[in-house]
């Protein structure tokens, strides 16, 4: 894409009212637009991060038998009555509502709702069904960007089971899925004891990303003990008895059972192969995606700007002309693919500037100093270092970056 | 996919409450279900043809070189304040709102304000962006299935120009772009002339989809002359003198200009190349994608099902196994991509309903019978013959359907 068609600029300005970094450098950089406390548009940038993000996900989720859905966000005042939610806790908080219909914050309701009219026997389990959908909370606080967001972008997920043997088997999948979705995002997950499981709080853990911007604090020791600071008792490590660190973290994400809490409210209940009729086992795992990528902005970034990694960037390679160098920057242009090609009419550090500041994460810069040698000058976001590399080995190199 | 593997199960029974066939069939095959009335939830085959609707449009408004966006749901007060639209019009009548916060039924004022932030001179025009995203509207008449939704997934695109005739440049090229979807989705379009444009009557027209179940009325000559029955008020054709036929159709789409209503009261102006400060010219352009699923249904079924255009099904093939087939089954299904795979211990006449109400475009069986040839059959869901085709050919055969 050429950039002089991208219609959004970028800001030199500090956007006010905005206190967290994440916030500030998306908007800077024309990734998010505010429309109020808590709640961000997407702009052109701003939704390939977020299409890359979801892709990751869903590719994550299909690959450990998950089905994708959608359901839809207006719920029924009808189902959360049955499971006693609307007038209290997340209902009567965090739901926005008027006086018959809520705005899901959440979808365990909708979910069991629906596997209840699916499952008959136990033939039918186990399954799990996920989707990529916005939530919405009314949260006091929304004042970190996209870390704490009243309108957001999540994956729910939700697995039905007809024995805790076979959602334990499925809580392990999914843990090693998550972390490769963290990985894949160049973060590194501290996954956690949490409070929160349903049945058992062996089987309630967070995802948390260390971050000196983050809400969360953990009791962290480096034999891999790690507990949310809520459920945490103690001053040394249970496993080696050293001292316990207390960090600050972001939860990326968190997973935990349900056990029967909302099968028997809603009735999802199978025959067994002997006839007896039972409620199914669930389990719950949910991934906040524009979290995630507030997440990524606070934790990768540096002084110019951010540093997003290779599988989430906007685009691939940032293509730079500087004066006179339009017709041969034009051609290397035509034989990339997803490529930014800066052809405004800016000066060298202008250029320079809003390429770190987007943070894509190869730079290509032609210049009339560069085609005397018929080279381009390749610079990664996150290293000093430029190269020079011949034009007719361009494509042989990127290939190898 | 195993379709034993699928969680959702086709019904026998026309569910209550549903008069319109879209409503009945998709959820009859397990494409949605019903959350209340007017709000469907996508299931996995359903979200499956969303995906592919979607990706339709998204290739079509890229084309003409729409940048994708997504904004928030929720909209603050203020800005319809100052379009006079919040106590007024859509914002009364069709909005969920809040005292501050109204769900989007329509962006016009978000679209404005986020460009006039990144407009300043004539060489930021002209562009256009389109959101594939969630609205909401209080529909009084919410009987139609996916047709009406209270909640449904919406493409609406925004043009912004620095004069009328670059507008209408624009406008042509979307017409021909919407058609193109249409055509993608085996529908055929009338484009009508309707009311609704803010500048002139020229440019506001519907796309219209020739439909008893329709709930539109349109004016129509076999010569091309069309209009809404709205605007009508005439027996003849204008052009042709033949007398008009009424027909009923669906709504599919509709595009028109804004002029500057909405560039005015949003300060979305910019400065000619001669200093002077102007009002952008926009053009508003909207196509309902679960209305689009909804219209397919009504108008390509049978007295069996669904008949899904080759683009937008579910998979591509519905691999049939019957009696003792499995081994030979399993190994096309390895071999065929993007497969919905029969595997389930059903009947033969169970199987051959549930693929014509799912309306996956061709089906192929294995059984005991053709495997005593080395040949599957071969049915393509809209005619009546089969053809038998050798194993060893399949793969050839079928890439030439």
């Amino acid at each position: 894409m050429k950039q002089s068609n991208l219609f959004t600029k970028t800001q030199k300005q500090t956007p006010k009212d905005e206190e967290s970094i994440n916030a500030i450098l998306l908007q800077r950089a024309g990734f998010i637009y505010k429309e109020m406390a808590g709640v961000y548009s997407f702009l052109p940038l701003g939704i390939r991060v977020l299409k890359n993000v979801e892709n990751i996900i869903r590719e994550e989720m299909n690959r450990i038998g998950s089905q994708e859905i959608l359901m839809s966000v207006l719920q029924p005042k009808s189902l959360w009555k049955k499971t006693r939610r609307w007038d209290q806790g997340i209902g009567k908080e965090i739901m926005y509502k008027t006086e018959e219909i809520g705005l899901g914050p959440t979808h365990e309701e909708m979910i069991t709702d629906i596997a209840a009219k699916n499952i008959a026997n136990e033939e039918d389990l186990p399954f799990s069904c996920y989707q990529i959908q916005t939530k919405f909370r009314k949260e006091k606080r929304a004042k970190s960007g996209l870390l704490r967001g009243r309108e957001f972008q999540m994956k729910d997920m939700y697995s039905f089971h007809a024995s805790v043997d076979d959602f334990k088997d499925y809580y392990e999948k999914v843990k090693k899925a998550y972390l490769n979705i963290f990985k894949r995002c160049n973060l590194q997950a501290v996954i956690t004891q949490a409070s929160g499981g349903d049945f058992t709080q062996e089987f309630s853990h967070e995802f948390q990303v260390l971050s000196n911007t983050g809400e969360d604090i953990i009791c962290y020791c480096d034999c891999g003990f790690a507990q949310n600071i809520e459920i945490c008792d103690k001053e040394k490590c249970p496993l080696c008895k050293k001292p316990l660190k207390k960090l600050k973290a972001i939860e990326g994400a968190n997973i935990f059972s349900l056990g029967d809490k909302y099968s028997k409210a809603l009735e999802a209940f199978y025959r067994t192969n002997r006839g007896e009729k039972k409620a199914t086992i669930m389990g719950c795992y949910g991934i906040g995606i524009s979290r995630l990528i507030g997440t990524m902005v606070e934790v990768l970034h540096d002084d110019f700007g951010i540093v997003w990694p290779k599988e989430v960037a906007p685009f691939d390679y940032h293509l730079i002309s500087l004066n006179n160098s339009e017709k041969e920057a034009q051609e290397i242009y035509q034989k990339l693919n997803n490529v930014l090609y800066d052809d405004r009419k800016k000066t060298a550090g202008e250029k320079f500037a809003d390429a770190d500041l987007i943070g894509i994460p190869i730079r290509i810069v032609v210049s009339e100093k560069t085609l005397k040698t018929n080279s381009v000058e390749i610079k990664k976001r996150h290293e000093k270092k430029t190269v020079l590399i011949k034009i007719k080995e361009l494509h042989k190199c990127l290939t190898k970056y």
